[in-house]
């Protein structure tokens, strides 16, 4: 393992950068002066940013870095996705604690390349430096979109159809299957400390969990996807959806979003939910309602839009697409409409980083 | 003092960003979606972010959160300046641990907006979440440039002038004044507590360090400034840099960045590094070497920049310009010429956030 103050922060760069070069005619100058230059001369500039804090955001005790570097990576790329655009550059910032080497460092660029080249994305810049505890990430993706067709959250008319891509809940599932994992094994660690049992000990240095049939919820959770595909499909089918957003933090909350800067109200379905078969097996099994895990659990990155009923049809025939209910007056309040047809108040419990 | 869970990651977001028009024809659209808009038809697009962590960029017991606001804006500000830019917009991401209050991000938002307004900056978005141990903050900053005005650092030739902004060393100074008042004051303190001396320990909570005569060095270290009215001279003065940074880590780190950059050497003389009275007064006191301090110190954000020989009696015809050494061909290395007229190979000391 190589400590990376033997490189330090430029050589730690160069080594990390080199030879890469830029697949995008908007990418003028990437990584080597003060800034990152870049030309949109026709389209509109999208950015956004997110920042990912050891213990808060993940737990390297079930993420590897690799993992780690396409999630941070993809998870900014869906923002650009959700206002309809195109993303371009990344700009990546980590502050990381002496724990860390240049082989740690290559295994998290080697994910961010993986989901940069996925989406044709270059990485043009950002800041190397050190932190006091754990790894800080703070990632920025640029993007583009003719003015024309961005498409904001404050655009949804009453009566426009409410949809959304792929399934839900699977991601936070994934989180409760790796966090059981983790407890189990640091229950056994300890009693096997307590008793001086060494040979349980050596075992469980080798301790595998078994995640057997539970691989779709563990993939959601440690390998999202960004849904450019989406967008893809709509494009080919000349849908224009009135208002966007991806569901990071549960559909529940997003779609208040959209209510609120819309002005306007909604009426979901409880049966139209999209659900993956593992996550209602994994629900079941912890003794959770699934569909509280769907509307609140987050980390889904599928795309919520909606569309004018016009659409109906168009939709309908989308692979991979759900209609889960329509917009409606104000008035009419955030409606969900349960299974046995009763209705209940939308919430946004979703995930909220500054709650106590 | 209110609690921030209070108002979540998404009222205080509005708390702190209501109201606040943009003045920037580029920002098309700001806070409160899944990314900013912006618009650069005829323009290059630049962007810079830097990573300020808690306990290795910055110390809360001496920079408060205004300050450091201010601080941790003008120096992306100052990135775009060394590229021969306009700032336009700044992306704002903090993570923050328990211990910090509504009151304190109005505060750290306050210096935000003082450095943002001196050059009328928009606030167009971020992220805003919470942190295990302590206070992170990333800054991404936007800004503009004709393509044929881009300041490059690999643009400087052989008999170029090599020209530096204001004086060096003095934030650096102003660091160690600083951190030695910090070491007085915990050294009374252990000694008061061992003695258990209540009235010393009364006195000791209202310790005012005596800055009288070192303001300069404080204000350099604690609200440094982007020299955006350099840039403004040297436009009115019709002078095109060749090549040119802002002075982050230290003189000598970035002159070499120049010379390695544009393939070339240097040749500077200690007689001509501009420093001011109060920093060399400080060095004295605590017995260093004002050169050294000058040269590696950094946290200057000075410009440092080269221009074609012709342009030697304008740039003497400059306030707070000084020029302090030429361009060489690159067998001639890299040199400081001391008062005494030795020669000295230029090495970067500077600030190296990597190294042990």
């Amino acid at each position: 393992m190589t400590d990376i103050a033997k490189l330090g922060e430029f050589g730690l760069i160069r080594h990390l950068t080199d030879g890469h070069a830029p697949k995008n005619e908007s990418t003028i100058y990437g990584v080597g002066d003060d800034c990152a230059v870049m030309h949109y001369p026709d389209k509109e500039v999208l950015v956004t940013t997110d920042m990912l804090m050891e213990g808060v955001h993940f737990d390297l005790t079930y993420i590897d870095l690799q993992h780690l570097g396409y999630k941070s990576a993809m998870v900014n790329i869906s923002d650009i996705f959700a206002m309809n655009g195109t993303p371009r550059q990344l700009i990546v910032s980590i502050a990381l604690s002496k724990r860390f080497t240049v082989e740690d460092m290559e295994m998290f660029y080697s994910g961010l390349r993986m989901a940069c080249e996925k989406w044709n994305v270059d990485i043009v810049g950002g800041d190397t430096t050190s932190s006091y505890t754990g790894l800080a990430i703070s990632i920025t993706c640029i993007g583009e979109c003719a003015k024309e067709d961005i498409v904001y959250r404050n655009g949804a008319k009453d009566t426009d159809l409410i949809c959304v891509s792929g399934d839900l809940g699977a991601a936070y599932m994934g989180l409760q299957l790796l966090e059981r994992e983790k407890s189990v094994y640091y229950q056994q660690v300890n009693e096997a400390r307590k008793k001086n049992d060494k040979r349980a000990l050596e075992e469980l240095a080798h301790f595998q969990p078994d995640f057997a049939g539970k691989e779709y919820l563990l993939q959601r959770q440690l390998k999202p996807e960004a849904r450019g595909d989406i967008l893809q499909a709509l494009r080919e089918r000349n849908i224009h959806p009135t208002a966007m957003m991806d569901i990071s933090d549960g559909l529940s909350s997003e779609l208040l979003h959209i209510c609120n800067q819309s002005n306007c109200g909604c009426r979901i379905y409880e049966k139209n939910i999209p659900i993956d078969y593992q996550t209602a097996v994994m629900a079941e099994e912890m003794n959770m309602n699934v569909t509280t895990c769907a509307l609140n659990g987050g980390e889904d990155y599928e795309l919520l839009f909606t569309v004018p009923i016009g659409d109906h049809e168009k939709i309908e025939d989308m692979k991979d697409v759900k209609l889960i209910g329509h917009i409606t007056k104000k008035e009419l309040g955030h409606m969900l409409v349960s299974r046995d047809n009763n209705e209940f108040e939308l919430k946004a419990q979703g995930w909220n980083p500054l709650k106590d």
